[in-house]
């Protein structure tokens, strides 16, 4: 990993065993040396799946291998690989993603719609898939229960910084353990990065049921922050339960039973996916999008985005520049009601535009402050309905044209 | 103006006369010092008039005035200032639109819905109108038929070249002409820039054929460019007819009449728009992108521009890297009809991908040359109809952090 990392990076949490979920990770070879570029996380009998795709219209072939798989709503193993994508691949592309399900199920002892894979790299080449399985039987030999930090290393490409999150939650009588790991550093950059996201529980939960609950807390979290509004083919999310809590039957709508699971669940999935937006490619500053007053939250949300992916929003910012000009231009090219005349723009808790002009004596002072610092708020308020959405999003600078602009080795 | 000419700027082509428009350009110091920063176009009596503008739902002060003075289809008089673009001005904002048009209107001797305004430069600061209405008396006074080159001058910002395009077209017996300037420098830049273009023919075509003319070229030209997805709160594109060539009476339907005129005003329109792209903040190269094979013109239009507007696209442009994975991605993230499967991508005439791989035997070389040059040309074969679509961009470089991430002055 050639760049520094990022200003914005967290310490990496300790993530404590979780019953059911076994890892391990080991250098395949794929493209990268001398470090770890295979994960595989064996899961217990009996755990059920969920997950979340790209909506590109290109996917992977692993993307498409893990839709099918879905089906079953059963999992025994995931087999993760770094340095190559799968991507584009074509039938030899399928074959590959097949080949090493069947590999793993056959050490696992079960089905390979059981097993699910994920690939994260280059993009248009073919997958020498014999190093990959050959990795596997050692692998099987080695998963521990505490290999969760080794999981969150093995699977980063361009990233600069592990990433993981841990929670517990109360489900009937028993505490749940809730870890997940997640690699991404743009949104998509084919030549090596992409967004990746693992999460097991402990706790019990039909297949239905936790496919609701990630979908919701996606929704909030992943799919609220953008780095540079290009979509990768292979983003995936998947959430596994593998059973061994002890608690009471989770009724198949969810419910009050699953209300704690969900709210840590949920932040899990916002630690995650801000340190993906943290190591967003040439990031110095994170930026939260608050949006009030749209006519729905849909509205609100499209407003948010519109501002999160203007290059001249995000340039300002790089530059501590206070420029709320900058900010209405993009809620107008959101294409959704707004009145310009109604609209009111705050930067770190300051209003500085109201009713379609600067506030009568704006004093910049507490903005420019506010500019300087690492974490930046801005909040809008369109003051025509209730509409409310957040979204996260990082700064454009020169470290993001340095990454991608270089040629390629 | 600060910034080093575009290495893909055009000589400023020389403007003939044209009968019954007269311009002056006048410095009023409105933000610039030592040099113009005001034009007046005077229009004959009987000019028609046509107009096009921004989407955006924030629209500065001017765009609301011509919106509501197209509804007359008459013009005498235009006035253009650059250093401050009246936008989020709140009421005083329109009260400097319509004292600027009654200033003008009482020297040209007519109604101020027969002035048109447009302004260009910062966003949030109340114009000095005084300024502006001072400087019109001497304009009135020195405008000339030959003052083409000095008007392309005056209404730039961050612009780091002028341009301009002239045509002659036949319509009926007569030779007419066609003139048109424009400045922008990015889809929009608040701080400085945004983009205007005013177009003139000495031909006699009544508003509302002129409206429909201007509507469809627009429409494959300025509206077919990107430079960094944000859209201008002030764009704005003014065609007005003087009706001083001598020719048979227009029909009410325009049609065969006007066939040469559309596809000179269409080539003055792709000459200007190409000439803003071409000084996109930062431009280092040229980008056109041709989709075909999609399910319709619009979907192509869509896919176009999503690859147009993605930075992973454009910084490999600017790293002069082939990167044919990001062009998948792009067309995938769409969200239009697209089939991995059946895709195929060439850029500078040579296909690279096809039927969801890498063409076999597939050699760079000729590539790799095409992308050190100045323009770039990217093509897409979606393979499911007969959609087709071309739109232009610029590559993203460190020239546009430069610009945009700096601190205001």
């Amino acid at each position: 990993m050639p760049h520094p990392i990022s200003p914005l990076a967290i310490p990496l949490p300790a993530l404590p065993p979780l019953a059911g979920v076994r890892l391990a990770a080991g250098a395949a070879g794929i493209r990268y040396q001398g470090r770890d570029d295979v994960l595989l996380m064996e899961l217990a009998p009996g755990s059920t799946a969920a997950g979340v795709f790209t909506r590109n219209k290109c996917p992977g072939a692993p993307v498409d291998w893990c839709r099918a798989a879905l089906a079953g709503g059963k999992a025994r193993a995931v087999v993760v690989n770094a340095g190559n994508a799968n991507v584009f691949t074509g039938k030899a592309g399928a074959a590959v993603a097949r080949a090493t399900a069947e590999a793993a199920a056959r050490l696992a002892g079960c089905k390979p719609r059981e097993v699910f894979v994920a690939s994260t790299g280059v993009i248009g080449e073919q997958l020498p898939v014999e190093r990959l399985t050959a990795a596997l039987p050692r692998l099987f030999k080695a998963v521990a229960a505490d290999g969760w930090g080794a999981a969150a290393q093995a699977i980063l490409t361009t990233d600069t910084f592990p990433k993981a999150a841990t929670r517990t939650a109360r489900v009937g009588e028993a505490t749940v353990t809730i870890n997940g790991i997640a690699k991404g550093s743009g949104m998509i950059a084919p030549d090596m990065a992409t967004m990746l996201c693992f999460i097991a529980t402990d706790a019990k939960i039909p297949s239905s049921v936790l496919q609701s609950l990630l979908g919701r807390g996606v929704r909030a979290t992943f799919n609220a922050t953008t780095v540079d509004s290009d979509t990768s083919t292979s983003d995936t999310v998947l959430l596994f339960a593998t059973g061994q809590a002890k608690h009471a039957r989770v009724p198949a709508e969810g419910g009050a039973m699953l209300r704690d699971f969900a709210r840590a669940l949920g932040e899990v999935l916002h630690d995650l996916a801000l340190a993906v937006v943290r190591d967003g490619e040439g990031a110095q500053k994170l930026i939260r999008i608050d949006v009030a007053g749209a006519v729905s939250a849909r509205s609100a949300r499209r407003v948010a985005m519109a501002i999160a992916n203007s290059p001249l929003v995000k340039t300002a910012i790089a530059g501590e520049d206070a420029n709320w000009g900058r900010i209405v231009m993009a809620v107008g090219k959101a294409g959704e009601p707004a009145d310009r005349d109604r609209l009111a723009v705050a930067i770190g808790g300051v209003w500085m535009a109201r009713d379609g002009g600067v506030v009568a004596g704006y004093d910049e002072t507490p903005v420019v402050a506010h500019m300087r610092g690492r974490e930046i708020d801005i909040a809008v308020d369109l003051g025509l309905g209730r509409g409310r959405a957040t979204v996260w999003t990082c700064d454009l600078t020169h470290g993001y044209i340095d990454i991608n602009g270089s040629y390629r080795s």
